[in-house]
């Protein structure tokens, strides 16, 4: 019989590996991070992480897709399409806390890229072509009598979705809100007062 | 004539020192700063850094407690003591937004804090205390029949100043809204909303 190879030492999918890097990657940050850290994590030897890692900046491009791919498929959607521009937004505002809370880890480091790599520009790319994309149906909003109108469109764009985001640095599944509750606290909070 | 000594080098007095301090530890992190890229920042060799400089943890204990000590200055202020608690609310926020934007580096700092010292626990001891402050009042409010009964006040403290602190991550006073634009647009907002 023959002694198991390292690489058996502990069975991953791809879909573990991602979870377990992106949780180190959040614990130590990305930089702080290195192969022999995610080894550990997995429970592989150093030499037998190859065999499930591609590599650091690859896992790290794959987290973050998993977190942007979600913010576009909101804005794919046909219910941020038609309809009153206020409501339109407020659907994408609801629907990407639901997001934030349904795939925290992955949105938590995104929140955090810095532009440091080819991967995280590319990250920051696509989080500006969000931005812009809300950006654009505050301005709608505000153009349809939607928005208070001594509110400045572009400020309401940040502030919306700085609150949104600060959602990451606190919320913790296990315990308080649902999802649900949380999305309608945050949608009467900001939406009352943007509606005036 | 004497050679002039390296302490020489460079005058600074203590404002500075903690200026370009904080500077260094929101670029490279507080963990990723060595007394070394202290030195170079403010221009003295390594041997004379400890002429300007007591030690890193120091430094951080001072730049935690400048942004710390704004906070409380708050909240002994008589005016988060008397009236309506909405209304005392309202004003905390609104000093708390314009605390954020004068002392910027600082309170940035402060919100990256995550416990990996004493003077980092001490520093989100003091936190805690100031967000204790926060939930009381908004509680009040809540009680006074100033908030509306469907929003959870835990709930909307932790929005509340999530949307205040998010402010950090984009806010640059160069240019942009003034502190008081952007003050007036999140009460606005928020208090709108919260008023119901």
């Amino acid at each position: 019989m023959a002694t198991p190879s390292p690489i058996r030492q502990r069975r991953h999918d791809p879909e573990s590996v991602l979870s377990i890097a992106v949780d180190v990657f959040n614990e130590r940050g990305y930089d702080g991070t290195s192969m022999e850290d995610l080894a550990r994590a997995l429970g592989v030897t150093k030499s037998a992480i190859y065999y499930h890692v591609p590599g650091k900046e690859q896992l790290l491009a794959r987290a973050l897709d998993r977190a942007l791919d979600g913010l576009f498929e909101l804005v794919a959607d046909e219910r941020a399409a038609a309809g009153p521009a206020i409501d339109r937004l407020e659907w994408v505002v609801r629907e990407s806390v639901r997001l934030l809370v349904d795939r925290l880890p992955y949105v938590t480091l995104l929140l955090r890229v810095r532009g440091n790599s080819l991967t995280e520009q590319a990250a920051l790319e696509r989080r500006r072509e969000f931005d812009g994309f809300v950006s654009h149906l505050v301005k709608e909003a505000a153009a349809e009598g939607s928005i208070r109108p001594d509110l400045d469109p572009a400020l309401v764009t940040r502030l919306l979705f700085g609150t949104v985001n600060s959602i990451a640095e606190w919320y913790r599944p296990a315990r308080g809100a649902s999802p649900d509750d949380l999305a309608d606290a945050l949608v009467k909070m900001a939406f009352g007062g943007l509606r005036g």
